[in-house]
């Protein structure tokens, strides 16, 4: 059973890649056209798009934007395809985690190859793709959402970290696209959001998503899950993933591992929701994962102003890895795969 | 070995209570001077002081200036000590969860019964008192920095929460005084600092403190303690305390729990630093201890300036309760006290 969400992360639209601005949410709810592959490698960095689903639908989108503009001026197929894998080799730079832009850039590039034609077939085939990968996510989150939605006690609590919701995909959300099917079923069950310092996703785009929904939302700073967890105030927690490993270990928003600890402490299940796209089965295990090291002012300052001294050290890892011990289950398109993650993860991906 | 600190936090100065205003470190550096009881509530409230043990010292300061006020008006001893019996117990009232402050208004108000002579004397030995106990708080946090330095790892990264230094008693600190005397032996030492949300005394005094005295220190978010222990990049932990229950449970900023959890996870040793007026040995344990429940504006607003969406819900817990089975010492000016805790906590007080 699944529920309406009212927002529309990223979209093809008027030949462009139509995206929220989620730099300057709660404040101000606005929307940016991105025209140019150059354009699309700034808004991911930037953050105007985020979260590891968008990320991979932005690099479709980019591809396809990048093919668009590379056809105005060259005429020869092969130089064609040459040029566009160049600029994929670019985009793909522009977040090194999540690994779902990988996979999307590389399926645009792989369907450039094999697109039978001329180029304008090429740029045709690569924009219906993009927006393919669009349906396909939210249709892929609603089918996550029913799984999810099954293991979520009535009445639950649920606390989530970062924002793996509508936001972070194309419009119904991995870990909060759990909560959507299960609030569906059940309008009792209630959210906890961490704050997720540095950048404050769950301040700033959980709590403003859920309300937007009518679900209800509390507010907690990062360091509060284990003392509601000790008075039994939460009963699940739901996260997404930027990339996991074969053997199920997974890399998310900083600061999720803390939570996983603190859940196994007080026997909370700890799950993550995210489609199959997230897992990446050429690495073994969380080790081989790349952490992106991100600005220091994302430490330093809240708001554009600084909140400690200014000779002060900084070191700002944006990504942890939890590893799969601590994990309950992964919630996916083709069902939860449960412990032990390396035999669930090859069969789901023997499924697909 | 000691170390010296620039910082003098409260002191005793002109007939007034003279403090460094805590609420505007580190953009600015204050001293503001507190001349009526009353003041002195609204100062530990506002938190222009904070930390149990320099708001133990402020609660003395408060009883000498109720007494100086009612004194003027008040010439009968009786009535005069019955006022002051009433204005006490207002005090006391300013913050719930740390003892030190019942600890030195219940200490004087002993004192002011216990005085010999007329009201100009109480007023007096309550003056003397106050001043006492400032110097005895630098003297005691000194020995706790020296048995605590003895636990100190050769070049060890140390991890804190919250500000339990200098700023957090007369100008030593309980937390930041076995850093400051770890330092003095070993300048290799090295502090993480959380940030500690939502009031980010680790972001706003703890980095201020420490740059001040020249002691290396890293600012990171609360939820990224995890990552760099388990890249053994934090060998062991010291916070200080707001309440300790007679069986080593103890009550300190919110996020502390967390903080203990994560490194019994990853075996990092775990202390506690607190002088003996912080243990409670009238509760049997942390459940007893009452948790302060602050105002939302400080999880939603930052440099006052909204984070979040507006209409979220909010629970503000000022502390949490780390059970002892997370805690590896507690270090006091009595020495370091280990497990069991009600053991070493009934000895302690034996030695008293």
């Amino acid at each position: 059973m699944s529920f309406n969400s009212k927002i529309k992360t990223i979209e093809w639209a008027e030949n462009k890649s139509r995206m929220i601005d989620q730099r300057i949410l709660p404040k101000e709810f606005k929307l940016v056209d991105i025209n140019t592959l150059d354009g699309m490698y700034t808004a991911i960095k930037d953050m105007i798009v985020r979260g590891a689903p968008a990320i991979g639908i932005a690099g479709a989108h980019g591809i396809a934007l990048g093919a668009i503009e590379i056809s105005k001026t060259e005429t020869n197929k092969e130089n064609f395809l040459k040029k566009l894998e160049q600029k994929a080799q670019y985009l793909k730079s522009s977040r090194p985690t999540a690994v779902n832009l990988m996979w999307a850039v590389d399926k645009q590039i792989k369907l450039a190859n094999e697109t039978q034609g001329n180029i304008e077939d090429i740029v045709n085939a690569l924009i219906q793709n993009g927006i393919k990968l669009e349906n396909e996510d939210i249709e892929i989150n609603k089918k996550m959402g029913d799984y999810g939605a099954e293991v979520v006690p009535k009445g639950a609590a649920i606390l989530t970290h970062c924002n793996a919701g509508a936001l972070a995909t194309v419009g119904y959300g991995t870990a909060l696209g759990v909560i959507r099917s299960a609030f569906a079923k059940d309008p009792t069950i209630k959210v906890y959001a961490d704050e997720t310092r540095p950048r404050q996703q769950g301040a700033r785009l959980t709590t403003w998503e859920l309300t937007q929904d009518g679900i209800p939302v509390t507010l907690i700073t990062d360091g509060m899950c284990s003392y509601f967890m000790s008075k039994g105030m939460i009963n699940m927690v739901v996260v997404g993933a930027d990339r996991i490993a074969a053997n199920g270990d997974t890399a998310n928003k900083i600061g999720t591992y803390t939570v996983a600890i603190s859940a196994k402490y007080h026997n909370v299940p700890f799950y993550i929701a995210a489609p199959l796209s997230t897992i990446d089965i050429s690495i073994k295990s969380g080790k081989e994962i790349p952490i992106e090291e991100r600005n220091h002012e994302e430490v330093t300052h809240i708001n554009g102003d600084w909140i400690c001294t200014k000779d002060v050290n900084i070191i700002n890892p944006g990504f942890d890895v939890t590893p799969n011990e601590l994990i309950t289950g992964i919630i996916t398109e083709k069902g939860i795969l449960k412990p032990p993650f390396t035999d669930s993860i090859k069969n789901a991906f023997k499924k697909d």
